[in-house]
């Protein structure tokens, strides 16, 4: 890689990240699975058997099934990446969520804060996450009485 | 627009949101009109007829109205802006607000969470926003007794 | 520099910001230095006699004892990034950062939101920050009993 395609490599893996989580939020599930290699691995999934989930569809299904009836909100921010190969990079995101949602007459929420850890890989032309990892820094909750 | 003219443009954008954001959180009005065409649309206004302001300084002067006697801190994360034309994009920002204020002898606070979906032109050797609309994923308030 | 210098700069920068708050987050102090210059100069350190901390050992050292014993996530928004010369640049960062800890059966925090102001050299090939100052927009701190 040259450059300017690795510039261009870097602007290409931020826009799949920026995509991977509006998709959660708006539940877009099909989107959400594009931007996993069809053999991707994804970790750090602490409902899931062994905490580890292998496909792009079953890691979407998995999600869809998590976040079922909850309002969530992902963010991701400056983000470190590192080309290993030119179809190869690894990236560390910073993230917060929240999940919201209604129970009992209450609103609960829950807010986290941690880095993701990818490997992303160029298949076919397009960057798309290989593995997936996810660290926390803190967890908060709450909850509220609705009005 | 070749390769390294389209990577100076998503500069241009990135830094013309940040921009934006900062001069709305320091009130600087005439900073924040500079950041839209002169003919710009803004959406999403709910306190505006109809939803909707026209003009920089229009959009401008309704927002510092909106947002007169309130701390504000708006954060915008990882885009995905997508090139139209040479001299037109389309974006999507995630982004968080929060509003803070006091009233009978407690602070009220507003975070908001949501994306703007923009329509950015070129004119006349700068980027500006076109077209602003607002989406919401999540609203949360409350209020505390002020010391 | 030329177009395609700038943006690997601009990225650089990015990265190098993106690391110094995971650095702090993590509580890797070594590598917090590192994103120092030797004789950076850090203001609007509030418990710092005069406010201002030199040297990057100096203010990794004066941050690590701040932050003893406090779980903290900091978040790098959006930047605006100027260049004043080849090796010099300023950068203006939003940012957010909670402080969490625990005391007397509660766990207690703070919100801060604000900007960062740096001022970045390039010594010997790589980016640094030279000056750094904090301006805020909003505090907000509570406590919760524990369970």
């Amino acid at each position: 890689m040259d450059d300017v395609e690795r510039l261009i490599a870097l602007e290409d893996i931020k826009a799949l990240m920026a995509r991977r989580v509006r998709c959660i939020d708006e539940k877009d599930w099909a989107g959400f699975a594009s931007c996993y290699a069809e053999d991707a691995e994804s970790f750090s999934m602490s409902s899931a058997p062994g905490g580890k989930v292998v496909g792009n569809r079953q890691i979407a299904d998995w999600l869809a099934k998590a976040l079922s009836g909850i309002t969530t909100v992902h963010q991701v921010h400056a983000p470190e990446i590192e080309f290993l190969a030119d179809d190869t990079a690894k990236g560390i995101w910073p993230l917060n969520d929240i999940l919201s949602w209604e129970k009992d007459g209450e609103r609960r929420w829950m807010r986290a804060y941690g880095h993701y850890r990818q490997t992303l890989k160029k298949i076919a032309g397009r960057w798309v996450i290989k593995e997936h990892h996810l660290t926390r820094l803190l967890v908060e909750q709450g909850a509220e009485k609705l009005a």
